[in-house]
């Protein structure tokens, strides 16, 4: 029988930061759950946009240019080849959507593996 | 400067149903928002996954073989060329992603026009 993910459900079944977790696919894309907190690194994707919707606490997107604040329900996309760094005072919880095989730091050497939960 | 889109802002600016408001473009996708309420019609897209988020009330999507019931937070992606038929007995606002020009109702002919907000 087919089952909605429960986003919820997903998230308390990890606590590591920055280790995006699939839930879903769509149309050749990988439909992530993530938990992040402190700042990741400076990176662009050449071959995607990238995809994030908060879905608790708050986020900030820091671009070359500017910054975009988020908070819950909040969604902004970074076209792909701008470099972007997100960064999290406090422990937030995303949704993040890449096609099948992105690697989360825009280098497959130093990117997360990423599981399905 | 970039901003983020605050999809409860986005929702607040119409009260029509049935007809998604293109929030953002990602990856050749439209990202929509929607009010539903009642019965949609029975239909299935042969190009595209569908992409269906529960931002606020209950959702079940009617599949062929089954019921999939979703609440806030919850999400699921009916396969291409699954027929499905979205139903919400209380008014639900949902983050809907398609392809760009994808027809909400699977035939042009019958489609909502979907616009921009």
């Amino acid at each position: 029988m087919p089952t909605a993910v429960r986003l919820t459900e997903k998230l308390s079944a990890f606590s590591d930061l920055w280790s995006p977790k699939i839930v879903a696919q769509f149309n050749g894309h990988d439909v992530m759950v993530v938990k992040v907190k402190g700042e990741f690194v400076w990176h662009s994707h050449a071959e995607t946009d990238d995809f994030f919707l908060v879905l608790e606490g708050n986020l900030s997107i820091q671009l070359r240019d500017g910054e975009v604040r988020l908070g819950r329900g909040d969604l902004y996309v970074v076209p792909k080849g701008v470099e972007h760094r997100p960064v999290a005072e406090e422990e937030a919880h995303l949704l993040l959507i890449e096609p099948h095989g992105t690697p989360n730091t825009g280098d497959p050497a130093t990117a997360a593996v990423k599981h399905a939960i």
